[in-house]
C-alpha cells in the first residue's frame, strides 16, 4: 500500500454513488477531508476551479446519497463545482488528468460519464434544463427527479429568472438547490443578492414562525374587538411568514436556509423536498474555498486558478497579459476623458478591470452575470453622453447577440465591447473557446471590429474606437500574453503589408495567428519564394488595401483562429471573387466543430494554425504547380 | 373647417408636449377620445398594433404632462404602444403614413423625433436603457429622469430581471412604469404574472396597512407578556407590509397598483415617484384594447393586426400562410409521434401553434417572452427523450444565440427550431426583419439548417428534421404565403437542379427568393442563354451536388434574402474557390445595413432580389463578355 492509498483510504474505495450510499455515515467526515485534499493536490498541479469545488464537497456527497443517480438527474450550473461529483462517479483514478489534453474535463460532460447530464460551462442554464427533464418525466409518467444546483451568482442571470418563472407554473419533480455562498465570481452584486441576504438572515425568523403560531393559537380572547383584530393579524402574519418569499409567489415550495456543510441536515432537506409534489427550492449556505485557508480568505482569487504552490498559495502565473494591458490602457484613456466608463458582467478581475474600478469607482459598473443587461445598459449610458466599454470573454459575448444587434448596432450609439479570450482558451474546453464571436458579428451592420495582435495594436485599436470610429466598436484580443521573443514593431494600422510587395503569394491573417505566420515567414521565404504577409488589424469592414494587396497575387492563404463558417476568411474570399480574382484561395481555420480542452499551443497545432502547418500548407500548394 | 378638424378638435391643436401641458385638465377626457378614434381609424386602414395602443392613451398623456420631455426620457419597451406618444409629439399630421414606406414607423425611432430615445422593437430592453441614462445623469449631475414603460408580458423576460437586479443597487433617477394589463401577447404566463396578481389584488391591503398601524399604535397594553408579543407582531407586520414586495427587496420604492386610465391619479403617482431619491416602480393597471369593443374582448387577436373593417372588426387578411401550414404539419406529425412537443415564447398565435396547443395541451409549453429559456428548456425536454420544437420569429431567434450554441448544438440533443418570418417582414421595420438568423448559425457546429421555399418543401424539411437528421435542426420559412400562381412541384430534396443541366450559367438561391428566380427564368432563357437554377432546400451543411452543379458553369449568381456578411452566399463562394472555380461569382443580398419598413414586395425590389433585378444582373454580366 503506497502513500496515496493511505491518504485516500475511503475515497479510493468509491467507484460509484452506490459505493457512496453504502459508506457508513460515521466515515463521511473523513471522506470529505480526503476529497478536499485530493482537490487541492490536483488543482495546485493542473490549475482549475478551486474555491467553488471546496465549497460543494458535502453538498455533492449528500446529493448522491439522497437521490437515485443517474436515474435522478443532477444538473450542475456552470459545471465548475463538480469535481467532487467526478471523484464520486468513477473518475477518481483518472483525476490527475484533470484539464489535461485527452484527460478529464474541468466541466461537466455527458460523454465522460452517464452521471453528467449536460455539457455545462455557461451560467444560468441549469434550471431550464432541469425543468425540461422534469416536464419530460411528467409526460412519460416517470417518478424521477431533476435537480439543478446553482450558485447565488448565477441566480442573478436572466435565463434563470425566465426558467423559474416558467417552471413554477409547470410543476413536476423539479428541485432547485440554491447554493448561496454570498458571492458570485467577484462578490454579490445586485438586488437579488440583497433579497437573498434578507432571507438568509432569518433562521431565527424561521424558528420564530413556529413559536408565533403556537402563541397565536393559545392567545386568550380579550373582548370581541381585539379578537377580531388579532384574527386579522394572525391571517396576515401567516400569509406573510409562510408565503413571504418571492420563490413561493412564483410557484416554488421553499426550504431553507440550511447549512450546506452539514451532510445529515442536507439529506433531511432533500428528503423533504422529495415529498413535495411540485417544484421546490432548497436554499443552502456554503463557504467558498471551505477547508483551504488561502482560498477561504480570497475566494475570488481562487475562483479559476493556474497551477499554484499548495503551501504558500502562490500562483506560478503572472499578470503580464492582454487583459492586464487592456485594463492599464483603459485606465489611462479614462484619466484623460471623463466620459469613459467600464462595465463588467461579474468578471472584473478576469478582464483586467480591477485598476479601473479602483481608480474610477463612479464610472465602474459590475452588473453581475448579466451579459445582456450589460450591453443594453451600455446603450443607455451612451445615449446619456458617456462612452461605455463592456469587457467580456468571447464565449460569454455569445450571450448578448441580440443586444449587440438591437441595442448596440441599430442605435448607432457609441459604445465599445472589449472581447477578451478571443480564440482558443485552452484547458476550459468546448464551452469556453472564443471561436464564434467573429462569425456572430460578421453580419451585423454599423459595426467596426478590430482584432489586434500586439499590445501596441491593442492600444491603437482602443484609440481608434474612442476617437476615430462611430457607433459600435468591438476590440477582440486573445487570452494570455504576447510571445516574448517577438520584436517586430507593428504599426497598428488597419492593414499592414509585410515582406515583399511584388510577391506572388500572400498569407493573410489577424490577431494572435499573426505570430505563427511570422514564425513561418523565414522558412517560407528561405526557399526563394516571394511572400507578403497581409496583417489585418481591422477585420470589419475589411480594409480595401488588404484586398488590393491580395489581388496582386496568384496564391492567397488565409489563416483564421476561429470558425470558418461565417468568418472573415469567407468574406475575404468573396471580396476577391467580386474583383474577379482567378488565383488560388485557401482558407485554414476551424471547420464546423466544437474545440475540446487542451493547451492553446496544442490546439493551434491541431487546427493546422501553427508555423509548421503554415509552412507545409503554403509550400505544398506551391509545389503543386 | 372640414370634417377631420371637427373630429380632432383638441388633438389637431397639439403639436408638442408643451401644448399638451397647456391643455386644460377638463379637456383631457375629450382629447383621449379623439386619440382613440384616430388610432382605430389609422390602424384599421394601415394595420399595426391596436390593443396595446388603446390601453396606453391616458398613460401617455399623464407622462408627457408630468415629465419634462424630451429632457426627461421616456423609454417605451417594445415600442408598439407608442402611437399616442407619436400623436402628441408632433407626428399627428403625418400619422396617416403609419407603417407605410417612407412614413412613420410602427415602433419608436430616434431619427423620427427627439422624443424617441431608442429604436425599440424587442421586449425587455427598456429598464436597462433607462438605467443607463439614469446612471449617466447621476455621473453628469443632471436632475433629469429616465422613465421606462414596460408591460407585464415583457416583465417576465430575463433581461428585465437582470436590469432590475442591477438598477436597484445603482440608484439614480429611474422610474419604471409597470403597465399591467394582466396579459402578455397571448395571456399571462409564468409565476411573475402570478406574483403580480398577488400584488395587484391588494388595494384593500394597501388601505389596510394604514388602518392597521393606527390600530397598533392605539392598542391598550394588556399585561407585559402580551404587550411584548404584540410589539413583536407589530414589528413583523410593519416589516412585511411595508417591505413585502420583491421590488422593494431589490432596491426599488414601490407605488401602486393604480388605475392607468385615470389621468389625475397617474399624474399624482408620477409626482410622488419624482420625490423619491432612487429607483421607483409605479405599478398601473390598464385594459388592453380600452375603448374599442372588439379589441377589449379579444386583445390577443388585436395585438398586431392587418387592415380591418372598423365597424365589424373583420380582418382583410386570411390565414393561409407558412405559419398556419407549419402548425398544421406539426400537429399531424405529433398525432403519430408522442415524443413531439411544441414550445413558444408568447407567440402561440403568431407561429401558428394554436391548433397544436388545442390538440396536445400536455405537450405544449408557452414560456412567456423568454426565448433563452425556451431553447434551454428544449434541451432538457430532449435529454428526457422527447423531440421539442421551438417556434420563434427570426428576429427573436437572435435573442437565444448562446442557448442555440451551448444548450442546443453542443449537447447533440435532438431538437428543432422552427424559425418563422425569416427574411423581410415588411411594415414592422428594422427591429423585426428576419435577415440575420442564417449568418448567426452559419458558424455553429452540429447544426442542420433548412430553408424551404414551398409548403411541400416545408413538410419534407420537418420530416427530415424529425426522422433523418441528428442533433439540432433549424427549419426557417418566410412570413406570409406562397405565391398563388406558382405551379412547379418542388421535390423537397436538399438540392434541386432545375433547367438545363449543360448550362454555362447557374443561378443559386434558397427560400422564398426561389420564386423570384423562377419568375425571372423564362426571360433569362428566352435570350438563348442556357441557365440552370440551383435551389437549396438544405443550406447547412451545403449539399455537395449544389457545389458540383455550379462548378460546371462559368458564371454563378447567388441571390440571398438575408445579410451577405456571414451568409450562405459567402460560404458557397468559398466552397467554389476551394474547388478551384475560375469563373465569375456574384452574390446579391443585403449588404451591411438595417432594413427599414416597407412592404415585403418593395423591399425585395429595393435590394435587387426581384425578378426584374435578377434578369438585369444576370443579363448585364453576360453581355460583358
Amino acid at each position: 500500500m503506497d502513500d496515496s492509498e493511505n491518504k485516500y483510504r475511503i475515497l479510493s474505495g468509491i467507484s460509484s454513488p452506490d459505493d457512496l450510499r453504502k459508506t457508513d455515515e460515521s466515515e463521511l467526515g473523513e471522506l470529505c477531508s480526503e476529497i478536499r485534499e485530493k482537490l487541492i493536490e490536483t488543482v495546485s498541479a493542473n490549475g482549475g476551479h478551486l474555491a467553488s469545488n471546496l465549497g460543494t464537497v458535502e453538498l455533492t456527497v449528500a446529493l448522491h446519497r439522497s437521490f437515485d443517480t443517474p436515474r435522478d438527474k443532477i444538473i450542475w450550473d456552470v459545471g465548475h463545482q463538480a469535481y467532487t461529483h467526478k471523484l464520486l462517479t468513477g473518475r477518481y483514478n483518472d483525476f490527475s488528468t484533470l484539464r489535461k489534453e485527452g484527460g478529464i474535463s474541468g466541466f461537466v460532460r455527458p460523454d465522460e460519464s452517464e452521471y453528467d447530464t449536460f455539457y455545462e460551462g455557461h451560467a444560468g442554464t441549469s434550471v431550464s434544463q432541469a425543468a425540461g427533464i422534469a416536464a419530460s418525466n411528467k409526460i412519460k409518467g416517470s417518478k424521477n427527479y431533476a435537480v439543478a444546483v446553482i450558485g447565488d451568482g448565477s441566480f442573478g442571470n436572466g435565463l434563470v429568472y425566465e426558467a423559474m418563472n416558467s417552471a413554477g407554473e409547470q410543476g413536476g419533480r423539479l428541485i432547485v438547490v440554491l447554493n448561496d455562498n454570498e458571492m458570485s465570481i467577484n462578490e454579490s452584486v445586485g438586488g437579488v443578492a440583497r433579497h437573498l441576504a434578507v432571507v438568509r438572515s432569518k433562521p431565527e425568523y424561521y424558528r420564530f414562525k413556529a413559536n408565533t403560531e403556537k402563541l397565536l393559537n393559545h392567545i386568550p380572547l380579550i373582548g370581541r374587538h381585539l379578537a377580531a383584530f388579532l384574527f386579522k393579524i394572525k391571517t396576515i402574519i401567516k400569509s406573510y411568514l409562510y408565503k413571504s418569499s418571492f420563490f413561493e409567489d412564483i410557484g416554488f415550495r421553499y426550504i431553507g436556509p440550511i447549512d450546506g456543510h452539514d451532510i445529515p441536515t442536507l439529506c433531511e432537506a432533500f428528503d423533504s423536498a422529495k415529498m413535495v409534489d411540485g417544484p421546490t427550492v432548497v436554499h443552502i449556505n456554503t463557504v467558498k474555498g471551505k477547508g483551504y485557508d488561502f482560498a477561504e480568505k480570497n475566494p475570488d482569487l481562487y475562483h479559476g486558478v493556474s497551477e499554484f504552490n499548495v503551501y504558500t498559495g502562490q500562483s506560478s502565473a503572472d499578470d503580464t497579459n492582454y487583459s492586464a494591458e487592456f485594463g492599464r490602457l483603459l485606465t489611462e484613456f479614462a484619466s484623460k476623458d471623463r466620459r469613459i466608463c467600464a462595465v463588467t458582467a461579474a468578471m472584473m478581475l478576469g478582464t483586467g478591470l480591477d485598476k479601473f474600478f479602483a481608480a474610477f469607482p463612479d464610472r465602474s459598473f459590475d452588473v453581475g452575470i448579466a451579459e445582456e443587461h450589460a450591453v443594453t445598459f451600455c446603450s443607455g449610458l451612451s445615449a446619456g453622453g458617456l462612452i461605455p466599454v463592456f469587457a467580456v470573454y468571447s464565449t460569454f459575448f455569445q450571450r448578448c447577440v441580440d443586444q449587440i444587434i438591437h441595442d448596440g448596432a441599430l442605435q448607432r450609439n457609441k459604445m465599445i465591447i472589449a472581447v477578451d479570450r478571443a480564440g482558443f482558451v485552452g484547458e476550459d474546453g468546448e464551452t469556453h473557446q472564443g471561436i464564434f464571436d467573429v462569425s456572430l458579428v460578421e453580419g451585423i451592420p454599423n459595426t467596426t471590429v478590430y482584432s489586434p495582435a500586439t499590445y501596441s495594436d491593442l492600444s491603437r485599436s482602443l484609440y481608434n474606437a474612442f476617437y476615430k470610429n462611430e457607433n459600435l466598436v468591438i476590440v477582440r484580443y486573445p487570452r494570455g500574453r504576447m510571445p516574448e521573443d517577438f520584436d517586430y514593431e507593428c504599426s497598428g494600422d488597419d492593414c499592414e503589408i509585410i515582406g515583399e510587395t511584388d510577391a506572388d503569394t500572400a498569407v493573410v491573417t489577424y490577431g494572435r495567428e499573426f505570430f505563427e505566420v511570422c514564425r513561418a515567414y523565414p522558412e517560407l521565404t528561405g526557399s526563394g519564394k516571394k511572400i507578403k504577409i497581409i496583417k489585418l488589424n481591422r477585420i470589419k469592414p475589411l480594409p480595401s488595401e488588404a484586398i488590393e494587396a491580395a489581388l496582386d497575387c496568384t496564391e492567397v492563404y488565409f489563416f483564421e483562429e476561429g470558425t470558418v463558417g461565417g468568418g472573415i476568411g469567407e468574406r475575404f474570399g468573396l471580396n476577391l471573387a467580386e474583383k474577379e480574382f482567378k488565383g488560388r484561395y485557401l482558407l485554414t481555420g476551424i471547420n464546423d466543430e466544437f474545440v475540446p480542452h487542451a493547451s492553446v499551443c496544442s490546439l493551434i497545432s491541431k487546427y493546422k494554425l501553427d508555423s509548421k502547418s503554415i509552412i507545409k500548407i503554403v509550400s505544398e500548394s506551391n509545389s503543386d504547380e
